[in-house]
Formats: C-alpha cells, structure tokens, sequence
C-alpha cells in the first residue's frame, strides 16, 4: 500500500539573494513510499518529527563553481537539515523501531535511511581540504527526555546550535570573569547559547538582534546590554559598553569591522557564522577597512566548527549539558512552524536580510508519532 | 666650546600621504651643544653613528585625535627611530663613555639621554590600551662585533627586525617542516630574516616585494618563489604555487585579501604590518570583502607587537642568532645612505608608494666615531 511521502525539493539554484518559495525550493506531493514494502538494504525507515531551516543550506545552494566548507546541494533532491526522525522500520544494528535520532536529514516525511540517491558527488581530491561532506554525517540516537524537556531541545541548546556554542566558547574564547563579550545574532539557537555560557562565567555581555522581541528574550537571558541593531547604532552600543574582550561573530560585515575597532589590547573574535553575507555577490559584500587594527590590538581572530573542536569538547558537552538544562540552569526557546508544506517560506526568513522576527529557533512541525 | 648639532625635526603633520622633505620633516643646523659642558643630569652624552627610517614613524605622526599602538610624535622636536649611538661622556652607572647602544633615539647628531624634553604626553589613563609609550623605551648596550660582523647588522637581524621575525615566527606562526608560507614585504629587514627562519625550518617560501633587485635578494636568501608584485600577479601565484598554512603580513590590504582567497585549512596568519595602509585616510583604505572564509577554513589571525612576546622569546633570540649570524648561517643587508641630511628623503623613500627600489635595510649614516 502507498503512502504520500510529501517533500521539499532543491529546484533551482537562487544565484544570489534569498530562495524563492516554489521557484528555488519546492513542496511537493508527487512522491509516495511503500511503507511495509520498501528495501532498507541494510539501513532503516524513518518518519520525521521535526526539522529545521538553517542558514547554511544557503551556502549549499551556491554556484558550482564557488568552493566553501560544505559540500553543494543535489537539485532535484530533498532538501538536507538537522532533524529529528523516529525508526519504523530497521535492518541496521543498534537502530530499532522507535529509536528517536537527530542529526541531518532530508526534507520528507519517510525517509531510507542513508539517503544514498541524493548524495553530493564529492571527491576529496577535487574539493578544497576546508569542505566537509555535508550528507556523509549522520543521524545519532538521542535518549527520551521523558518530559524533563521537549523534543524541540535537540534543536537548540542540546543539538547542533548547543555544540557550536560550547566547542567555540570553551575552545576559542579564552574567558575569564569580568571581561566584556559582545554577541552579534545574540537570539539565535547559537547566540543564546553564548549569552548563557558567558553569564554563567561571570562576564558582561552585551548581544545584538534584529526584532524587539529577541531583544526582549536576550534580556530575559541575563544579558546585560540587549539591543536591536536595526533602530539603535552598533556602534554607539560598543563606544558606551566596550571595549571588547571578545566578540563572538554570527554575522560578518559591518558588525565585524564594529568589533575589531571597540576591541581591547588582545581581545579574541570568535568566527562562527557570517549571516549577513550568504545571500549576495562576493563583490557586493561589505568591505572592512580596519584590519590593520589587528597588528595594532594583538588581536586573535578564530574561525572554527564543531568538527574541529568536538572530539576535545564534545564529551564534556554530552556530560555537562542534559543535566543543567534538565535543572532549569541553561535554557532554549523554538518557534514552531507546522506542516513541511510551510517550510519554503520559514527557510526563507530565516535568511531574509535582517533575520525572522520570532524569538526562538525556528522549527517546522512535520508529523506528529 | 659650542659644536653645531644637526637634527630633523617633525615639523607639520602630513594628514594623508609621504611626509614631504622641508615641509613636514626638516632638517636644520641651527642647535649647538657645548659637548664638555652640557650637564647630563645623571644621564649621558652619546654621538649618533647611525639611523634607520621605519614606517612606524610616520604612524606617529598621524592626527592627535586617532588611537593607535604607540604614541604621537612631538611637534618641534627630533624624530625618534632606531638607532646606534657611542658614549662620550656619562654620570650614569654601568655606562661608560665608548660604549655603544642601539635602541630608540633623536633624530639628531649629539643627544642628552634619555632626552626629555621631547617626550610624548603620556597618560596610560587617557590612551587606548593597546598604546605604547615610544619615547620610553630605551637604549640598551650592544657588543662590539670586532669584525664578525658590520655594526649596521643590529639595524637588521640582530635589531628589532631580527627580534620582531623570531618572536613572530616562533610564536605565533606555529610552523611544521613542508608547509608552505607566504611573505609579504620579503626584502624588509623583518621579511628576509623570517625567509631565513622559515628556510631554516624546511618550510616553501613564497616571498614578494616591489622591486627587482630585492627580488633577486630574497631568492639568494632561499626563497623558492620570489616575485615583484608590481609587475606580476599575487592572485596568480598564490593560485600556482599555494595553498598556503601560513602568512606573514607586512602589508595588509589586498594583500591580505588575496592570502585568505588562497589560505588552506587551518592556516594561520601572522599580522606584523600594514604597510599599504599608514599614509592613506581610513576610508580610502582597501576594503577586505572575504572576512566569511575565516571561520569557513578555520583560520587563525593573530597580530603581535615585539614587546607582547619578548619576555618568552627575546633570551632565545639573545642566545641563538648572533652566533648564526657570525657564522654567516643567517644573513642581512642593509642600504646605507650618507649624512643626516638626507634622512628626510630616505623615511619619504620607506613610505612611498610601493616601497623604496633598493635592497637592504635603509640606514643613514650619520656619523663616524
């Protein structure tokens, strides 16, 4: 018997600027599955719960010819973001019927697991050595939290976003109580984070987002000054609250140049993310002029992802983190968006210029178990 | 008895732009100094042998109302660079007349040190963080070479160029046998020693300046890709002959630009100068517009000053390269211009455009003993 397996599609590369609904990224119902019948050669049958847009499914969507540190996404093929799946069906040990996973994932609701179609042709050789093969990562089984927390916490400070946060506070940072951190995107599942990390060391953190709510949610972290850069000056904020002892960097561009220059004697810039840059043309990108300042300051500029800093941190994360967000002591909002079919239009304000204007990560509701 | 004392004196500030001969930096015979007779104030008399021009100085000339690294230079009164200097009379214990000395001092023939009357106004509470007090660091003795080698080299390898490369390159480049590293500015007194480091360690070097002549000077130091960036392409050979792992900046820029386009995973990138950028206003600088590869390939930025390292580095320094450098297993050059009179044209040379045309170190010979 036949199932609609509804998904959404990769239909067209956007060149630049934000993918369009039903033109770049498609909802389809065309396809249906077998859900007793069809071979798992091996693997497994999943139904996904919940997935989320992410703004590097925009750097994958990029020109074939542009290399970056992901490799590119499959037109024709679903979509790929972190999710979170339940096992119907398994012929892979260790996995079984009812195991919830979380990690990357396909943008349908039934899904063989490894997605092995829609796979990026990628040779190591013919890549730069900084790409990742981003659909050779995997699903991971994540325990119930029995209703300590919701699901939707794999999303934020217990998923992805958590990790990133924890791998470059604790591998890049370098903080010590009292110092200042300025935390750009400072209401994204990342950013809020790093708000939480950086109170919980004694630190003064100032954060930026684009909607008084956020701002309003930042507050609500324990950040000390929370501000919203599209009606108050960054500028102005960092001239009255700096100088920076770190500046973690979810955006690049003018806010970059903003930090460096509010910077302290051996201040440390944690790159993680480059938001305001993914959508437009290399050449139309902000062009920053203090550079020089970096000899001048001492400053230490670091990039990083988490598959560089997890083997070293990850364990601790997994160790440290369940129990204090469990406790109440670290906490995460989502901003639930139901039904796949609306999940072109959420991926496109996640990367709209200046950002969604919910606080919380946004998640799209895809099924219920 | 009264003897004439030459001197150059910071005239005018140059806003943008060379500080021009007469104009902004002159030089005048009208001081005298009764050599026998001047007290000393529990200081000492030396005479200047030699002098070098740097770029530094013309980043304090720069506008009261700009920041930066080191303090302004006084209006009125000598310039202020590295030099060598010989004793002619002393009230100061553990100086005595003969000794000589290099270090910062006067732009002037016969000097009163430590000269006071010159020095910056100074208030660590008033000033940037990240500010030097120039005028307070002093001179410090230096062993007679007794032929081994020139005097001139403590204006290069065994000077702070010398000590500058070794506590950047040993600090902060992190350089492992077969990587490969760019350096900008190669023929500089700093460039050509962190050639040789790098050389010395089993390092590729690709090296670049603006002439031939320092061209065919870096490749007779070992560099194996030397080329004038005036007349050939850095995008084309960082293209043909990098990825790189390491940069070693003097220039900033484009330059700079061009070294995160070509940098490979991981690499890191040491700040030491920015030479294209001290003579032009702020906003006309070059714009750098791919600041989002730096947490795309994990880079590592990281700018030093000589004094942040030293207290680590310095003794190793001390200890390991006269000794190479008597044994002519690192070398240097320096340019030598006759006559402090000329020392105004020989500081527009450094700062021009593009650089002086001449390979060594620029020093002016001032005096003979």
């Amino acid at each position: 018997m036949l199932t609609k397996n509804p998904r959404v599609v990769f239909a067209k590369r956007p060149g630049t600027g934000v993918p369009v609904p039903g033109e770049h990224v498609v909802f389809e119902r065309s396809h249906s599955i077998d859900l007793d019948g069809v071979p798992l050669n091996g693997g497994f049958l999943t139904k996904t719960l919940m997935l989320s847009p992410e703004p590097f499914m925009r750097e994958r969507m990029r020109d074939l010819c542009v290399a970056s540190y992901s490799t590119h996404a499959v037109l024709g093929e679903p979509l790929v973001s972190f999710g979170l799946v339940v096992v119907l069906r398994s012929e892979k040990e260790g996995i079984n019927p009812g195991d919830h996973l979380y990690g990357l994932t396909t943008w349908e609701v039934y899904t063989v697991q490894p997605y092995i179609e829609g796979r990026a042709k990628y040779n190591p050789a013919a890549a730069p050595d900084y790409t990742f093969d981003v659909d050779a990562l995997s699903l991971q089984v994540v325990p119930d939290p029995k209703g300590a927390f919701p699901w939707s916490r794999y999303f934020t400070v217990l998923g992805a976003p958590g990790l990133t946060a924890f791998c470059g506070f604790e591998g890049c940072a370098d903080a010590k109580p009292g110092e200042t951190i300025y935390i750009s995107s400072g209401a994204s599942a990342v950013g809020i984070v790093v708000v939480q990390l950086a109170k919980a060391k004694g630190l003064k953190v100032i954060a930026s987002a684009g909607a008084d709510s956020k701002v309003e949610y930042m507050r609500s972290l324990g950040a000390d000054v929370a501000f919203n850069y599209k009606t108050t000056s960054i500028v102005e904020v960092l001239k009255e609250h700096g100088p920076l002892d770190i500046y973690w960097d979810n955006v690049g561009g003018e806010t970059f140049e903003a930090a460096i220059e509010y910077s302290r004697l051996h201040a440390r810039l944690v790159m993680c993310g480059s938001i305001s840059e993914y959508t437009i043309a290399p050449e139309a990108r902000y062009g920053i002029k203090n550079t020089s300042m970096i000899f001048k300051k001492r400053l230490r500029i670091e990039g990083f992802l988490v598959p560089d800093l997890a083997p070293r941190l990850a364990p601790r994360f997994y160790a440290e983190m369940p129990a204090l967000v469990a406790a109440g002591k670290i906490t995460a909002k989502e901003h639930i968006t139901e039904g796949l079919e609306n999940g072109p239009a959420a991926l496109a304000d996640v990367l709209k210029e200046g950002g969604n204007e919910a606080a919380g990560k946004p998640i799209i509701l895809v099924a219920t178990e």
